[in-house]
């Protein structure tokens, strides 16, 4: 039995307020990006399975006898999902030969890959058994930029593999260009991707994939491990820049942590004033939902941006690269932070909706002639969507189905 | 009975950190700032009293006659050091023609000059009776920029008198360039500068006359109103920047204030961060006199201010002529900060032992560049002083020899 073509697509991640703090038992805010990652599963006819990733030059394709001597590695308690197989993703590592050390961004792309269709297809979890398919990926994300890219294909994975085996409906409706699931099967979805994240993060927090699977309000409190979807939020216009500087996270956290330990009485009263931006932004943004929006919202909003800056430079995360992106947008009249880890990386500038698109794309131009990478988009749209092709964008769509 | 000469000078003032936070009660730290005033009395035999200030272009010649009546207006509680002498400082309005109004730089200096002469020469304090004399001043501080010059002023010309008049000795000793007064005489000197202060200034904290007083470290804590002397501290090299950007302390108390109250979640946290800034700081200066003074000292010196100028970013004293003096002494690997107000106005550059004479030339030249005053000079130094002329740097001799 063939399975039905499938075209979902899922947001990625940016980190609004609390970045660091949240290390450190404070309120973090994450919230979706609309830069989102399109997959799009095919079925086949011929035994073969294949995954096309083109933003990392995969391409691979198995015989499905192959896969299919897989499947005894199996474990037989098939509904738990708190936790790996190690057994299976022992194999899975032998299957593709990297059995040692870390893996590079195809590797574990592959193996995230192997291990959800295995796990659903080739367990009985399924209405079909093992089918042949492409799965092909293509993501608006820049990868490995903190942004979330990794979490929103483990979504897209989860999801395509779920409604392919049955286990969730196909929610487009006839007269939709798109469809959501509802919560119990978002719940799936995320605990599904979020096996996919743990093949290629380790040990990852679990916020990306909440971010990328749920809509409730496209924004998620982050506090001491718990992760809280917030009610409805505002679509906020922003610009996403990437400085491309290189940085460890790991570096990071550890230089913060050290900080704070060599300047407690002075680090400690900056985290607390972290949280309460958090906090503070929170309570305008659910305002913004309730009431007229104001150039006062956006007002604050702004001075809450510029005050967290500071307080990331304080904690010693800033980066010259950074302190340029702020200086080129505010001779804008914008406002901007960096998202994630720092020291480098992305930033986030925040547009208002009279923000005129002269300034849109003069502030783009300017930022991309100090040689950074630079998109108009939004924070606080919908997660993990199953889309009608038309309802994609065509050049989307052509890579897509170049493969 | 003629007046002997005198020449004498104190230095300026810098709030090395908590400005703004010491408004809401948190601790600050003023240094003395080594750009002096210098003030030269000599006695005159043609019945004259004059004053000649040419940083504010003020040449004024009384006769002593005309002084001789004001003196009827004094006070008899000659003792009494707690408040002014009201009805004189009002005849004295009178008898240069400003009664309404604030009064400008120059009236207010001739107002503290009278004051004091009469105070001190008229009221039966004096071991002569109101000397005919010239008093000169020239000052290598800015006016008007938030660094006690007025204060410099009112002390010098306290000490000078107070000299004169033989209520404190002569302290210079024949084999010694420079000579101070004990613990006492400086108490009297700062107690009659204060009263030169408060004509200036209506109610000035008492902080910029006790810096330009006291050498006790060269550093005073300030708290809730209260002023204590510091243990001694190091001498410490910078660049004082004036980026003549002119500003109100009023409107930027009241901007900090309104922050506050808006934000007070945010906002409270950071003024208890800059408290331990100043706490921090003191320990270190305390540490570098008691210890040998390593490069770590000075690389936590650089991190308190860097970390104290985010904060007063954050607080709304900012300009933007202050993020180019930052920036501008970040591209030489120095470390600045506002002084003061902010919102303008000027900025210290902290200097280390090692900082070769291409840098800091190279670095002054750039900030004139970009239309600022600066200056080499240093924190920390000593009080008032009596000096020998020939200890005196030439052209400031010339200067005060001029008229």
């Amino acid at each position: 039995m063939e399975v039905r073509d499938c075209l979902v697509s899922a947001p990625g991640k940016a980190i609004l307020h609390g970045e660091h703090a949240v290390v450190h038992g404070k309120v973090a805010l994450a919230v979706s990006l609309n830069l989102r990652t399109y997959l799009q599963l095919k079925a086949r006819s011929d035994g073969k399975v294949c995954i096309n990733l083109p933003n990392i030059d995969t391409f691979v394709c198995w015989e499905l006898s192959e896969l299919k001597q897989l499947t005894s590695f199996l474990s037989d308690k098939k509904e738990e999902m708190q936790r790996l197989d190690a057994e299976l993703v022992k194999r899975l590592r032998e299957f593709i030969g990297v059995t040692n050390g870390n893996l590079d961004s195809s590797a574990s792309a592959i193996l995230a890959f192997l291990y959800i269709y295995l796990s659903l297809f080739g367990s009985g979890r399924s209405i079909i058994d093992m089918p042949s398919l492409t799965v092909s990926v293509w993501s608006e994300l820049p990868t490995g930029a903190g942004l979330g890219s990794s979490a929103a294909y483990s979504v897209c994975l989860a999801a395509a593999f779920l409604c392919a085996t049955g286990n969730i409906p196909t929610p487009l409706k006839e007269w939709e260009q798109t469809g959501r699931w509802c919560q119990e099967d978002l719940e799936l979805i995320n605990s599904w991707a979020f096996q996919g994240e743990k093949i290629i993060h380790g040990n990852p927090s679990g916020v990306d994939n909440a971010v990328g699977t749920w809509d409730i309000g496209g924004m998620l409190r982050f506090l001491a491990g718990k992760i809280i979807p917030l009610s409805r939020v505002p679509l906020l216009r922003i610009l996403l820049t990437n400085t491309k500087v290189p940085r460890s996270t790991k570096v990071l956290v550890a230089r913060v942590k050290d900080k704070i330990n060599k300047l407690p009485s002075i680090m400690i009263p900056v985290l607390d004033s972290v949280d309460a931006i958090s906090c503070t932004c929170e309570k305008v943004l659910t305002e913004m939902t309730c009431e007229p929006i104001t150039g006062d919202h956006y007002n604050i909003l702004e001075e809450l941006i510029d005050i967290n800056q500071h307080h990331l430079n304080v904690i010693g995360v800033g980066h010259p690269s950074l302190d340029t992106l702020c200086q080129v947008t505010a001779a804008r009249g914008l406002h901007s932070k960096l998202t994630g880890a720092g020291g480098g990386g992305c930033g986030i500038t925040l547009l208002r909706p009279e923000t005129d698109s002269t300034t849109v794309q003069g502030t783009m131009k300017d930022l991309r002639d100090c040689g950074y990478d630079c998109w108009e988009t939004s924070i606080g749209g919908p997660g993990v969507q199953q889309h009608f092709p038309s309802s994609v964008k065509e050049e989307i769509m052509e890579v897509l189905n170049r493969y």
